[in-house]
């Protein structure tokens, strides 16, 4: 094959409904990979890029989503990893293996062209292997998934077991990868701990199981809406509280305040919160990205005790060590991905998930392929 | 002995000159070690509490003084881990040994009683055993070693070699353990990692030498001051920079920025000007402390970009694993004490001391006994 035609959902206009319809896709080329995608989740993040809020989209037309898995239908020269029919996670990043980064041991760091590209929705040569009418149309982050195929980098595919249900097995990408990272690879979160979520949607309740995962014996879900506090008992909060006066309710629960603490509302007004209930020597993790040129204000003093403010992106993951030891957990029972999603769509209905999510919608919207 | 009468420097009205008296010191009790005071470093805290700004001095008079070592006169009953004639280094904390800080290996968070009531300036009697014409006198922090003698809790005395000058033992237990301290336990910078450390003054310069001792392979010291730069290349630094513009001129140096930031200044200007100046995923410590009520404001962007920023205070040390190292490692000339002392002065000449060190002048004065 050298090129296909399928359908996507186009991004055409910012703000603007998103637009089913035909989009040329070339074959892979050397180290690429061809996917047919069985899923995609829709996330906050396609929003905001929809919105024309994202740094890294900014040309148009573009096809968003970035949370999927599927089946490899083609790879190109040199692909070695996998092979058509495989079962795959596409990660939202693939680390080159090769920069410092990669080398030291800290690949979600990694600044590999590959990964530079990807970021800026295009392959190293500039160019991406999506088009529509001969314009070049961009895939979001490199992956582009509300598409019924995508060409990524072999890195970002990520061979899993093929006994577990695709539609489940794509939240893993993001949603769950960033709110376990966050607990496991980012704060490193202890047995015995103590642990405040706060903002409990798709990526905080799995802050939440993956508090749960991680030992903590203490873990408090706070959120303005109940039926998420709900939904955050289910995936292992011991406690819950409405949002607002954190600090005063938390000490409350936890004299002195909590070991770990994670932000997953990208409010700016939040992070301060939930890192004033920290104890000294406490760890708030900033989960949630915040809006272009919002400010951080903490009080100088309550970081010199010993506390620690840590960003994560996409919860610091490796996608080759942490999404098969994710789809492991879920087949062993110790990770639930049913519970995180609130309907299944056709494509041809992108934009009404697209609306559940904006009014915020629990958990999870999945766009469903044949 | 019940108790004695020793010379110390009081502090009897904020802002006001020490002055040197004499002070009715009564006998070490239960889990009590009486040390005769070799040397005292004269630190930035100690200047902040003679101006009234700490908050943990609000009695007077006070005995400052907190960087100390010495030899032990007198043990209290139950004390088992000195005896009379040993050399000791003062810590700045003595853990209790049983809080769950304590038992998870974080000791440098102890919360036991007696470590909050020596942060406090008093024994977990709310007594203390200085006096002076019958009125309490506080030492600071528990220490108070601008005097002849102290009496302190046993698990602040850690016993060091004998066969180390005791006016340099001293330093360890506040500007090496800090310095150091920051570098080893809570950054735990690398072998090959690249360093920016902003003020080098006391404290400053053993963040360069500890950076230098973790394998550090770029040091870039920063400073207004030309002479602390010069004394920063003998402890280490690779590269100097006078004041501002810092994510600039390090991105110079290193392309992207630096791994590892630390702002030893204090001030909450130069923190944001530091952290800038690490690369994605890169590390800031505040080591200086920040005046009370002082708020820090960094891009919440920035910090998400898997960033870190860290407080520490006094190195988050447990003394009795670190001090022992540092003073190994200065046995072995591996770390540098002597250059670390501008002046060594007698208690009667405390006050020129203390105005040396408010002018800024380079590294530390020492208070020296007989």
């Amino acid at each position: 094959m050298t090129s296909t035609v399928m359908r996507a959902a186009l991004l055409r206009e910012f703000g603007a409904p998103l637009e089913v319809a035909e989009v040329e896709l070339q074959a892979p080329q050397a180290g690429e990979v061809r996917v047919a995608v069985a899923a995609s989740g829709v996330c906050g993040s396609d929003l905001k890029a929809l919105d024309g809020k994202s740094p890294v989209v900014s040309h148009l037309p573009c096809v968003l989503g970035h949370e999927s898995a599927g089946v490899v239908a083609e790879v190109g020269p040199g692909v070695a990893s996998v092979r058509p029919g495989d079962h795959v996670v596409i990660a939202m990043n693939g680390p080159c293996g090769r920069c410092r980064d990669c080398a030291r041991g800290r690949a979600h760091l990694c600044s590999g062209p590959a990964r530079l590209a990807a970021i800026m929705g295009t392959m190293p040569d500039g160019g991406t292997r999506l088009s529509t009418g001969g314009r070049v149309v961009r895939p979001y982050i490199g992956i582009g998934s509300f598409a019924e195929q995508v060409v990524v980098h072999e890195a970002m595919c990520v061979k899993v077991a093929a006994d577990a249900p695709l539609d489940l097995l794509a939240l893993t990408a993001c949603a769950v990868v960033t709110g376990v990272g966050a607990v496991l690879n980012t704060a490193r979160v202890e047995p015995g701990a103590s642990v405040l979520v706060v903002g409990c949607g798709g990526v905080g309740l799995n802050v939440v199981q993956g508090a749960a995962l991680a030992g903590a014996t203490t873990i408090i879900a706070a959120d303005a809406v109940d039926a998420k506090l709900k939904l955050a008992e289910e995936f292992g909060a011991t406690h819950t509280l409405p949002a607002g006066d954190l600090p005063r309710r938390v000490g409350e629960i936890v004299r002195g305040g909590v070991d770990y603490a994670f932000d997953v509302t990208g409010a700016p007004e939040v992070l301060p919160e939930a890192f004033a209930a920290t104890r000294r020597g406490g760890t708030t993790v900033m989960v949630g990205s915040p809006a272009a040129g919002a400010e951080l204000r903490v009080p100088a003093g309550e970081l010199f005790a010993s506390r620690r403010l840590m960003g994560t992106q996409g919860g610091d993951a490796v996608p080759a060590r942490d999404l098969p030891l994710l789809v492991d957990l879920y087949r062993r029972g110790r990770l639930n991905l049913a519970g995180l999603v609130s309907e299944r769509v056709p494509l041809e209905k992108v934009n009404e998930a697209v609306a559940h999510v904006r009014a915020g919608a629990v958990a999870r919207s999945v766009i469903v392929f044949d």
